[in-house]
């Protein structure tokens, strides 16, 4: 029998990485309880009428799809075999497919759900999605997005709550050199207006996003072969260089705007969003107006945000925007717009590694193990354990009667601070003798003077 | 566009739901981690070469299998789509599937760390499961499953732990009417020898399963049809029907089992796991000796554990047992013996809500909704709103200027307790109107008053 093996590009979670990560969601699922998200659960399967052409051609590509259950070759036409087209018979063979992102099954429940819902509806949704994509490194198959969503509300206090967010969730994670950058399609739609883009406005937000990464000369170049015209890119350049503070720029694009109406409510809502801040006295620490941030997604209309840890080598933690209309896709005549943030947990995860930010409280093993040199020093041990369990206090016992050494070795494996090792002679006594694995230190102690040390540390 | 459904079997869950959920799953992991188990996640897909075989013919049938990605009929056979026989070409076209429990992923994560792992490894593992069933009242096509198991052990008081967390488990969800069936494999293949089921001892277990289900009769019936004598069923029936204490059954079947090496290795196994409660001052309540107990999974060798609510009509909520060999299906070796535990959330679920066990904490709602009657009010009460949250009390505003009816009829609707609603003579003198939304009371009250009430409630 050949070795068992994982599919490419999934991962298995063992204890120690399983506590770091519990570690972040739990600090994120405590911010968005904080700020009065609910949780909602999705299934992984959707229908792939649900899925399919909600991503473009190359996310329909990456869904995996689920074979039908029974015979389900029965009803596929001979001739369409004959074939061995896989595309046309896909349709025939596969009715299902695994969730690709949270906010299509989100928009779907929301179309679902409509009249039960309160809205504004605020809810959050912690999730593994599944993408068909080329594994690489940091890049996966099967990973966690942890989205919160606020629908049924234009008020820009759902933008300035995004921003808090972020800073609340980085100040729990103890992340302190980061930055989020924010900036408005509206202040990029009067951009491509004074380009004169036209039609070609999303080629153009597509060629900016990469300004980071592939410098503006390529930009510039990709701009050219759209067919865009040198005068045009000369007054994009100025204005995605331009230097100053957040009001500089303010002021800088209010000038180019005069004439744009999209131009000019772009900036009237980013600059109502840094008022809010003010008025729930937050600073504008962290915050940073990116004339040239794009990101990718057509479907933002308003504010969108990108979080960076700076000095890391890692690209964008979280990111998210304003959509005008999330339920238009599955025909909904009602117009909901909302705002919506999402973390990515393994981008997070690489970077406190990187940085040696997870506190030793992320790890979930037991408090105590209790050791024994014989049978009787076991079964008297039980009823220690009760008692530390009673305190909930996290215990075991070594189950089997070995060398001790074997049984500290274990605790060591497991990393657990505290052993408590009993003999015929602490059974006689009822003085306990307790091991601290990290100094080696022992002493002799009674359980309620082991209980108070431990709750004390 | 037709409207969007959920594939079927499939579920939502939103927030009240989840709440009630995240409660049950809360409190199981508690259970685990005070008990000394250890996280483990596992991808939602595994290679077929994995899953296959498990689970007999017909788990091998509800397997989800996942399409291979690309053109996955390139390189079938032209011949064997001519067959249009779905069986030939499956392992052609997928190559992976949906976990189907949590056991074959955990042996196979066994596997392939066995090097890494400390002995004895105690991993709990909570993530859905998936199974192509006939979707009907309580059977779903995705489902969660709470598993704990340790492996490398003999020691029965990994029986006794089992035991203990079921107890743990249930008085921390409310529940006090419940019994926790047990047997053993060895009383089993005792009473097997003596009915001399010989190679037909599978048969003679899974009819006994039935015995609560379907009565004596036709018990009886089915097993004369395969070939058991009248003799042998009056011995059977004359143990499985035997009434009495733990202690006489124990008493009875000893004189049963004088020449049954595998009948009193259970008689004494079980005695000892018994006794080893003693020694954590554990009682027997809940606990029943029921011999007819067989469980259907034919791979557990040792004891086996069954739960049931009384007076619920929900069937066993909570199942385990310990088996032989828990790596063998993966050509391993090496013996790796274990005992594990499984509770089904659904069922858990189903009985918390018809015996109106669910507590109100199992809400996740903000504690506080901000209401106001105008732009001025909503701006001052996001001050309010911060120092609420630094005090780490859920809290929201209303986003917009609406009525304030409308603000209430939010509140009610999403359950949360208080309102604290501004206006103008609130912004003056600091004094908030606080509304419990339960009583209808409302009171004047300084922020740190109403923190005070809030924190005491």
């Amino acid at each position: 029998m050949e070795k068992p093996s994982l599919p490419k590009g999934t991962r298995d979670f063992g204890p120690v990485v399983m506590a770091k990560r519990q570690f972040i969601l739990n600090t994120i699922r405590g911010v968005f309880q904080l700020h009065g998200f609910l949780p909602l659960e999705t299934p992984a399967m959707e229908n792939l009428t649900t899925l399919t052409g909600k991503y473009g051609d190359e996310g329909d590509q990456l869904l995996f799809k689920i074979l039908n259950s029974g015979d389900y070759l029965k009803d596929v036409d001979q001739s369409k075999l004959t074939t061995k087209d896989s595309r046309l018979i896909t349709s025939d063979i596969s009715e299902k497919g695994l969730r690709y992102d949270l906010t299509v099954p989100f928009a779907r429940y929301v179309v679902m759900n409509r009249h039960d819902i309160a809205l504004p509806f605020k809810r959050y949704q912690i999730q593994p999605v599944w993408r068909a994509d080329r594994p690489q490194k940091g890049r996966y198959r099967e990973f966690y997005q942890c989205d919160a969503d606020v629908v049924g509300t234009d008020s820009l206090l759902c933008e300035a709550e995004i921003i808090l967010m972020i800073k609340s969730t980085f100040k729990a994670l103890g992340i302190s050199d980061y930055t989020i950058k924010i900036n408005h399609r509206g202040i990029l739609a009067g951009i491509a207006e004074l380009v004169a883009a036209n039609e070609n406005e999303s080629s153009l937000f597509v060629a900016i996003d990469k300004l980071d990464k592939i410098g503006a000369e390529k930009v510039k170049e990709e701009l050219r072969t759209r067919g865009f015209a040198e005068e045009g890119l000369s007054i994009l350049f100025e204005i995605l260089t331009f230097k100053g503070t957040t009001q500089q720029k303010i002021e800088f694009l209010k000038t180019r705007f005069a004439s744009s109406e999209k131009g000019k409510k772009g900036i009237t809502d980013f600059t109502e969003v840094l008022a809010l801040l003010n008025g729930y006295r937050a600073s504008e620490d962290h915050v940073e107006f990116d004339i040239a941030l794009a990101r990718g997604l057509s479907y933002y209309t308003g504010c969108i945000f990108e979080v960076k840890i700076n000095n890391v080598a890692i690209g964008s933690v979280s990111g998210g925007g304003r959509y005008d209309n999330l339920t238009q896709a599955f025909g909904s005549k009602e117009k909901l717009s909302g705002v919506g943030i999402s973390f990515g947990v393994d981008r997070l995860y690489d970077a406190l590694e990187e940085l040696k930010l997870f506190p030793e409280e992320a790890q979930v093993s037991s408090t105590v193990l209790i050791s024994h040199f014989d049978e009787a020093s076991k079964r008297f041990g039980l009823g220690i354990l009760q008692t530390l369990r009673d305190k909930n206090i996290a215990s075991e016992i070594y189950p089997d009667s070995v060398k001790i050494q074997k049984q500290l070795d274990y605790a060591n494996k497991k990393m657990i601070p505290y052993v408590i090792v009993i003999g015929s002679e602490e059974v006689k006594s009822g003085l306990l003798t307790i091991k601290n694995m990290k100094t080696g230190e022992q002493e002799k102690k009674s359980i309620s003077e082991i209980i108070t040390l431990i709750n004390r540390n």
